[in-house]
């Protein structure tokens, strides 16, 4: 079986479960939501319905690509529904003939005004929450099966070469923030990627004591003596890469024991990376490793990657405890910022396995 | 007076007018509000409390960055105030002991799940809603002034000048739809934009049939025979602008007519520029035009821009009638696509001004 009609039969088995007769999900410009492109392979703009009976129908903004990328039972343009949320949602259930009182799930990030237009009056029971089928949907995304980790290798693989040019432009001569940003965009989409993952940060010493520097590059020259910091994500078939390197010159000795206390915290997390560990366990170890050293983080050890840059597991220090399974992959991002000295950030990408743990991508600390 | 604390002042006073005591407004992943920006200069993550007595208290989620670029009253670290809308609101409300059963108004967008959360046994009236202080800042943000002209205008220069090298490089040779976007972006930044204003399109004919060609550019090869399609925005200093150009090669005549129809619609979309003109009257007769010769456009016939790439007005023929006004600066974009031909846009920049309009950008076909 195809796998987006697999994913799709597994959401409308939790429907069954929740007693939902038809759960809605959106993907517009304000309220993203990649858990259309997992169930159904549509990369953009589009609403999809999941019926309890295991039924889908997908409504693009864009009929011809949904065509060549999407599986779903029926496939019909936003066009024909009113072209807004609550139209369409209107008119499904009507040609549904849903019976009175049923039970539709809606978007657990819809407005609240838009969430009270929509069920006012209606003859249905309209449910948005948090923790329902989207987050149930966002849980099982948490789990990377077969197809994808083969995916989320080929951004790696990228990734990885891109790495390597970044160190050989930087061990050659001197180019600046957008000559680094512009080759890992170029690199990639050369590759076969469909872009960044994100926005990339370059951004040179002046500058990269910014958890994320603004603007995310300029025309500062690239290397410089201190600390210079380049983050970027390549995205292949929709699921992103994460890395981040720093890149060091001429140190001086405090500069020099923030990179060591860097690479230290790495080690740190590693040890913990398994089955069964705590995010919050994992990130309080972290947390502690640089306190004793003296230094804080100013924000989260990482974050899952997937069909967007930012998923669960989130690796928190305090809230939200998740334990690691195999098939989780995140990202490992500890750093350090100091006005005067600078940042040093290092970031890989980890996938959870059995026993352990496996390294996905191979960034390194740049000493020139 | 600085522009944002003029700014300020006028939405502190819709604030009494509404009998509203605190309106908050925030910017995070998955909920954008460049209306921060509009405020206070803070280009970034954050949340702003807007008083009824014309103070302001800014949440940045980077201090550093806002103590470089904002202005407000008091400017403190999202950090100290728990890093959630929720719990940032909270204690804002208990910090200025505001008297129980005070009217706050939240962001229109909020989620519903997080409206009810934080509502719930609350001694506040929370306001959630259409048309509220939210609209109404985006209602003024739709009117530039003189400070926003100003910006506007550099980013419209930098647009212009990247439009004459795009031309020059598809006289000149052959090269990819990457080649075209990263020129794009370098010379951007290069001339002290933050960057593009959204991701460049750069559709060779094989993919201009599609409005929003995916992914963005490949490493296809431009110009080629047929029709070519290139959208793009320059951000400067937060304002962005947005133009399209098609290139031109070896036209069959029906290739040839979807041009000469597109460059039509510009001189009945210009004829109604000016203000007391409404949006969906321009739309319409745009459309009757195309009609009358045999097209349909499947997008709308333009949008306001400014610290948002699609921002109010909107040109719809159908729907949000809107008097346009002296001040008001938006995109006219018409275009024609179709899987075989290709696809034809030509979209340039307009001012509302006192008797017509200026033409703020020099966007055209370009023909080889």
């Amino acid at each position: 079986m195809n796998t987006y009609l697999k994913r799709q039969k597994n959401v409308s088995s939790l429907l069954a479960r929740e007693d939902i007769s038809l759960l809605v999900l959106c993907d517009r410009e304000g309220m993203r939501n990649p858990s259309i492109r997992y169930l159904t392979g549509h990369p953009s703009d589009s609403v999809l319905f999941i019926f309890a009976d295991g039924r889908t129908l997908l409504l693009p903004w864009d009929i011809n690509l949904a065509q060549i990328k999407a599986t779903a039972t029926e496939i019909k343009p936003y066009n024909d529904y009113g072209r807004t949320l609550s139209q369409a949602v209107a008119k499904v259930v009507e040609e549904e003939k849903l019976p009175v009182g049923s039970r539709v799930e809606l978007p657990s990030e819809l407005p609240y005004p838009e969430f009270m237009r929509l069920s006012a009056g209606s003859a249905y029971q309209f449910i948005c929450r948090d923790g329902g089928l989207s987050a149930m949907v966002e849980d099982m995304r948490q789990i990377k099966d077969t197809d994808e980790l083969a995916t989320l290798r080929k951004a790696f693989a990228i990734t990885d070469s891109i790495m390597d040019k970044i160190e050989e432009t930087v061990r050659t001569g001197q180019c600046t923030e957008t000559d680094i940003a512009l080759l890992i965009d170029r690199e990639a989409r050369l590759a076969g990627a469909e872009g960044t993952g994100f926005e990339t940060l370059a951004a040179s010493m002046g500058r990269s004591y910014n958890i994320h520097a603004f603007p995310a590059y300029t025309g500062a020259l690239m290397p410089a003596d201190g600390l210079s910091i380049i983050d970027f994500g390549v995205k292949y078939d929709g699921y992103t890469s994460d890395v981040t390197t720093t890149i060091t010159r001429n140190l001086n000795p405090e500069q020099e024991r923030m990179v060591q206390v860097i690479e230290g915290v790495v080690h740190v997390a590693e040890k913990l990376l398994k089955p069964g560990t705590l995010t919050t366990e994992l990130s309080g170890a972290v947390n502690d490793y640089l306190e004793k050293n003296g230094y804080v983080m100013p924000h989260n050890l990482g974050h899952g990657i997937g069909l967007y840059i930012h998923e669960k597991p989130f690796l928190r220090a305090k809230v939200d405890p998740v334990k690691l399974e195999n098939g989780m992959v995140f990202t490992i991002e500890p750093g350090v910022y100091d006005p005067e000295l600078g940042g040093v950030r290092l970031e890989n990408d980890y996938l959870i396995t059995d026993n352990g743990y496996e390294k996905l991508t191979n960034s390194r600390i740049i000493r020139l």
